[in-house]
């Protein structure tokens, strides 16, 4: 069966979509740890970021930091952390969670967006790719 | 000031080695989320990841996933999961975390080793290298 993230990349869930290349995809968290949260995925449907082979994984680390510098430049944090845990859906996912305090990072406390607002934070990143 | 990590690097403060290159030095995290938790960083001094230049983020990603196939290799858990938060030591460090459950990822329950578990695990993932 497709993972959720495959079916965002096909269309079939809806998704406030930032970038696509012909192997990747990123678009925000839609529970996000911090306005701005962003996953990036390869379009390869694997469970592990270290099963990835080497050049699929290279690739995606190459794409995630292009994404990051974009949420850095629009989105005000103290930095861009970066995280990849992956123990509940099984299809790669970098978490791209721009920090403002330690908590941010410990997927414990959400951020709550309207739909305005996650749209608007899409086109300020995607805009500043 | 030469950052806690570069003191490590240069042998004034010591460690429990994994892994060094001309350009990168893994170790054990002293407080670590979970058996085998692994720092991997770079010995050129960069607070933020992202501000890293290119060549040197993406040499950062390939010992870090040299790194990680070993840790996986010796230490028994679900996957290992990977953290660039930063917040605390401003020299690039990437953190590898053996997870069993996602409180191994939030940072908040520690282990504890003996110095003996310490080196027991370093040379069991170095030898896995």
């Amino acid at each position: 069966m497709a993972s959720i993230f495959t079916k965002i990349i096909n269309g079939d869930i809806p998704c406030y979509k930032i970038a696509e290349t012909d192997e990747f995809f990123a678009f925000l968290d839609i529970n996000p740890n911090s306005k701005g949260h962003t996953l990036c995925i390869p379009k390869k449907e694997v469970d592990k970021i270290f099963d990835l082979d080497e050049a699929t994984y290279m690739g995606l680390m190459a794409f995630s930091r292009q994404v990051a510098m974009a949420i850095e430049k629009v989105i005000p944090c103290e930095r861009v952390g970066m995280s990849v845990i992956g123990l509940e859906v099984p299809h790669v996912h970098v978490h791209l969670i721009p920090l403002r305090t330690m908590e941010d990072a410990k997927f414990t406390s959400k951020d709550t967006l309207t739909p305005d607002e996650f749209q608007e934070v899409a086109t300020a990143i995607k805009q500043a790719l």
